[in-house]
């Protein structure tokens, strides 16, 4: 069973200080909750993602997958400053208002609000990959006691002077031009997502597999960039850039309850690179936290958590069936 | 004693099939070339650079540097479709006609053929980081006659998919706008010079060091944008980022005259990656070329060989010292 909701949470205010009014949530839910949420997994999603979590992560949220929507209740949550379906740039009266920064605890503190107004008042799991391991792990500091485990995947506690860097280079494409530039800024985005393995497997210095006349790499990038131009605001893409340059929570305050921490690296992922979230996996055990670091070895680079859902679910099956456990307890 | 010379090659047939009329060569030498060759080197520049080699690598070419023109006659040739001298797009009469590609051949071939006009007939020594070590080895390929030795520093014997790909989408900035495209371009470019180490010692998640509402990094790339976009033609940056792409002499055909060859990775450099640069200096061995592969330890990345001189001299000066011993035998 799948339900959507619009969800609207009121008037919201953003850690910049700007209050929002009217915000709405665009929520999806597969499957049914329990009313004590122990079979609840959020799953938070990335950039360009949408609350429609089983369209973009086929091989995690389905018949016989990880979260199985028969045991599970899935729910996703369209990002606050995202376009499909919340309150975003493009959502805003007068269209093309300035929409103010967000962060991602403002992204998560929406999305928290909408599934109160819902009656979920707590999750099990709280998963995600990129921005949307940001957010999971936003989850588990900012309302422990509404989430029992996050599972951050392909981030980890702070962005990169480098994915800082790259973000700035993507929305300077879009002022240079909302629509072409958005084409460009995704092209970017793909070679930081994809390993040079990867590249030179899939397409080496071949020429174009259609007969233009560039390289074969070009065309792979042509082809994700028409993809994107139709389904992505610009304007959201540079709210949730800056949403994600924004994130640091090494200092953040700990709370003495703590949910369950498990932090994947991804061996070719140079964007969150595997070192780094090993590194932050360490720090968060050595505030005290049941946080254990676990590899994906693929050389896909950071897209592995989309694209390699076997590896991923055999990686997390344990623990998953650890979250369930204890939750039919 | 410098002398810069513009001499004219007359018509130069390209690798494409065009043959471009009048064709000149900007050529910057500094010392005296024996009338052997035997202590000239030529230096050939990167993606930016110019003839004036002293300029953009002042730690190797100078008094007690690596090159020092007491000794060593140092020539710099700025490379055909650049803007420095030579021709290129930006010389085109009538202005900003379309000017043709060119490949690291004819960059190397053109270059070559002002020397012989200048009866620089040999040289000892080429070498070249990045675009220049391209050229170096394009050189010993195909002149081996004319040439002893060639150091490639930062690249191989092909450029990667990866870096095609990140040209191309400099090109796309380009074609967004050619003069806020350019500056976008070099901050992609700057960003694929350093390595994340690097980023995250000198900038880490500070805020910009003149106040501006943003991080330290975007600012140091507004700088480096600002940098290029009084210097550079777009045009050109657009002819030698294709010039790079083109570059494979993996199935070159190989004299049996065979200059020595010593190709430097450098441990950060993620462009051009050292494990790349080992593998060709072992594809040249097996060929029977005196190649042997050096490792520049730095955590700055792709520039190191402009921003690390005094490790660089360390790591070459025993090669250099052998060049200058067979010279003057």
């Amino acid at each position: 069973m799948i339900r959507e909701h619009t969800v609207a949470i009121g008037p919201f205010r953003l850690d910049g200080g700007t209050t929002l009014a009217d915000v709405e949530q665009r929520v999806t839910i597969y499957g049914t909750p329990r009313p004590d949420g122990s079979n609840v997994v959020l799953v938070a999603h990335a950039l360009t993602g949408s609350s429609r979590v089983a369209q973009w992560w086929p091989g995690i949220v389905a018949e016989g997958g990880l979260f199985d929507p028969a045991e599970w209740c899935v729910i996703g949550v369209n990002a606050l400053g995202s376009c499909y379906g919340s309150t975003g740039p493009a959502s805003q009266r007068p269209h093309n208002t300035r929409f103010p920064r967000v962060t991602v605890r403002d992204i998560a503190g929406a999305a928290r609000r909408a599934l109160r107004i819902l009656n979920v008042e707590r999750v099990q799991i709280a998963v995600g990959g990129s921005l949307g391991g940001m957010q999971a792990l936003q989850w588990a500091l900012d309302a422990p006691q509404a989430i029992g485990n996050a599972i951050v995947i392909g981030a980890h506690d702070h962005h990169s002077p480098m994915g800082i860097a790259l973000n700035a280079v993507q929305r300077e494409a879009l002022e240079l031009d909302p629509v072409r530039g958005l084409r460009l800024a995704r092209k970017i985005a793909m070679l930081t997502y994809k390993s040079e393995a990867l590249l030179n497997r899939r397409h080496g210095r071949r020429g174009d597999r259609n007969g233009k006349p560039y390289f074969d790499v070009e065309g792979y990038l042509d082809r994700q960039a028409e993809l994107i131009a139709s389904r992505m605001d610009p304007a959201s893409y540079a709210t949730l850039t800056h949403a994600m340059d924004s994130f640091d929570v090494r200092e953040h305050a700990v709370s003495p309850s703590k949910p369950a921490l498990r932090f994947v690296g991804i061996t070719s992922d140079w964007l969150f690179r595997a070192q780094d979230v090993r590194a932050a996996a360490e720090r968060f055990a050595d505030r005290g936290f049941d946080a254990e670091y676990l590899e994906l070895r693929s050389d896909h680079g950071h897209d592995a958590f989309l694209a390699e859902p076997a590896a991923l679910r055999a990686l997390l099956e344990p623990f998953v069936a650890r979250c369930a456990h204890y939750a039919s307890c």
